[in-house]
C-alpha cells in the first residue's frame, strides 16, 4: 500500500492508505512556514525505509475528506455554543423591546381615546389599567363611575372600536411581557439560583446582560460588580477628580442598598458587590446540580453585616 | 321692572330683567378699557327717559349665569371640535407606530430564533413570513421543506415557546395594522372620495398628516402641495441657488408621477397637484353629501394631459 505525506493547516501527517501513522502538529504559524523541513523528514524516514513509492498527493483526495471533517466539527461546535446565557439575554433584551413598545402604543391610545373621553388620562395613571379599561368599558358606564360629564366628541362605534382594538393589542403585549418574566426566572433558577437568591431577579437579569454571560461576570471583581453600570459616572470621576466616584451601579435598585441610610450606602453596596461576586462563581464554577444553598447563606451573613432584620 | 346695566367680557348690556334691551359688544381690549364710557352713556339714556330705578347688580347674580352659559357653549363647541381630519391623522399616526414596532420585534424574533434555526433568517425577508412561519412550523417540517441540517443549537420546548409567543404577537400586531389601513380607507371614502380618487389612499393620506386637517390643505395652493413633504430639499435651494428646486414631495409615490419618463416627472408632478388642490377644495367646500364623481373626471382629464392609457 502506498504511503503519502501530507500538509494541511493543522500539521503534517504520514498516512497509509488513509490511516494516519505519523504526525507533527503545528503549534503556531511560524510552524506551519517550516512545513517543508516536516515533509522532508518523513520523507527521509521512509527511504530509509526502503519505500521507494512515495508520492505528494496530488489528486487531492484528502482535501475533500479533510473539508468534510472540519465542517462537521465546525457545525457541532456551534450548535454547543448557545449557552443560556444566550437564552437570558434575548429574554431580557425582549423585555426591554416590549417596553418600549408598550410606552409607544399606550401614548398613541392616550392621544386618540383622548377625542373620546379625554377624562380618562388625567383619571389613570397605569398604561396597563388604562388600556384595560379602554378595551372593556364603555363611555356612558366611565361616566357614571367617574361622575363626569365629558367634554369629548360622540364619535361613531366604528371609530371607537378601532381604540379598542389598540387597547386589546397593548393588553396582549403586556401579557406577553409577564411570561416573558416568568420565563427568565425559571431559566434563572436553574442556571444561577444563588445569584438569584442574593441580588434578587431583576438585578440578577441586569448585570449578566451588562456582562454579557454568566462567566463574564463570575470573572468580575466585586469592585467591578458593584460600579457596573455606572461606567459614565466612574469615568466623570476618573477624567476629573472633582466628579466623585460613584458607589454603585445596577445594585441600587436592590433593596439592601435602597433601604439603607445615605451614609450607609456605600457600604452596603460593597457587601452586597462581594456576596454577589461570590454566588455568582459558585454558580459558574460548579460541578452536579445547583442548588441555592450557598445564596441563602450569603444574604444571612449580608442581613447580619448590615444590620437588617 | 327694574332696568340695570351689567359689563362683563362681551360688552356693556342694558337689561330689562333678565331680557337684554340694548348692547354694547366690545371689538377688542381697547373698547373693553372704555366700559365707564358705553356704561355712562347707558345711564344717562335711562336717565332722560326718566327711569330712576336703574342699578348696577353689584350681587353678581348674573356672574354665575354667565359663567355656566360660557362654560357650556365652551364644553359643546369642544365635542364639536373633533373633526374627521382628527380621527385620520391618529389613525395614520398609530400606522407609523405600528409598522416602527413591528419592525422593533421582528429584529429581535429573528435575532433569538437564529440561535435555534439561524438558516431561516437567509431564506425569509419578509417579517410578516417569518413570524408566521415561526409561530405556526416546527424546525424538523422547515429542515424538509428547505432541505438544510441546522446548524442551529437544540433548546428545549419551553425555550422555543417564547420565541413563538412573540412571533405569534407580532402577527396579531400585523393584522391590526391591517385593520387600521381598511378603517382610514372607509373613513376617507365619506371624507374626501376626491381626493382618494385623484391621489390613491396612502398619499392622500399622508397629505392630510402633512397638512394637519383637509382644510389646511384645502387652502394651500397646487404648487405647494405639489412639494409637500420636500421641505428640505426646498429650503437647501432657496439658501443655496446651486442646490436644484425640487420637483415633488409626497406624490411621487404616485404611478403617474412614478410611471412618467424621468424629462415628464415635473409635468406629470406639476399636472398632480393641481388635479389634487381641485378634489380637495371639492372635497372640503361642498355642501350636502358628497361623492367622487369630479374625481373621476379629474382622473380622466389628467390621462389626457399626461398620455396615460
Amino acid at each position: 500500500m502506498n504511503k503519502t505525506v501530507y500538509t494541511n493547516i493543522f500539521g503534517t501527517f504520514m498516512l497509509k492508505g488513509d490511516k494516519v501513522i505519523a504526525k507533527k502538529l503545528f503549534k503556531n504559524l511560524t510552524d506551519r512556514k517550516n512545513k517543508l523541513k516536516y515533509e522532508k523528514e518523513y520523507l527521509k524516514k521512509s527511504v530509509e525505509k526502503a519505500d521507494s513509492d512515495f508520492v505528494f498527493p496530488k489528486d487531492k483526495t484528502f482535501n475533500e475528506l479533510f473539508y468534510k471533517f472540519n465542517m462537521d466539527k465546525t457545525k457541532k461546535d456551534l450548535i454547543k455554543s448557545v449557552r443560556t446565557d444566550n437564552l437570558i439575554n434575548q429574554a431580557i433584551n425582549n423585555i426591554d423591546d416590549l417596553n418600549r413598545v408598550i410606552n409607544l402604543l399606550s401614548k398613541r391610545l392616550r392621544e386618540w381615546y383622548s377625542l373620546y373621553f379625554p377624562e380618562l388620562d388625567l383619571k389613570i395613571d397605569d398604561n396597563e389599567a388604562y388600556a384595560k379599561i379602554v378595551s372593556t368599558k364603555k363611555r356612558t358606564t366611565l361616566e357614571k363611575e367617574f361622575g363626569v360629564r365629558t367634554i369629548g366628541s360622540d364619535l361613531s362605534t366604528e371609530d371607537v372600536n378601532q381604540m379598542k382594538s389598540l387597547a386589546k393589542e397593548i393588553s396582549n403585549l403586556i401579557k406577553l411581557r409577564e411570561e416573558e418574566k416568568n420565563y427568565i426566572e425559571e431559566i434563572m433558577s436553574y442556571h444561577c439560583p444563588n445569584l438569584m437568591e442574593v441580588a434578587t431577579t431583576t438585578i440578577a437579569a441586569e448585570l449578566i446582560e451588562h456582562a454579557h454571560t454568566l462567566e463574564n461576570l463570575a470573572e468580575m471583581t466585586s469592585s467591578t460588580i458593584q460600579l457596573l453600570g455606572a461606567e459614565k459616572a466612574l469615568f466623570r470621576h476618573l477624567k476629573n477628580k472633582r466628579a466623585r466616584c460613584p458607589k454603585h451601579g445596577i445594585i441600587i435598585n436592590h433593596p439592601f442598598v435602597g433601604t439603607a441610610k445615605h451614609k450607609d450606602k456605600g457600604k452596603a453596596a460593597r457587601h452586597l458587590a462581594s456576596a454577589i461576586s461570590i454566588a455568582t462563581k459558585v454558580d459558574f464554577f460548579h460541578e452536579g446540580t445547583l442548588d441555592n444553598k450557598q445564596g441563602k447563606l450569603l444574604v444571612a451573613k449580608l442581613k447580619k453585616q448590615l444590620n437588617i432584620k
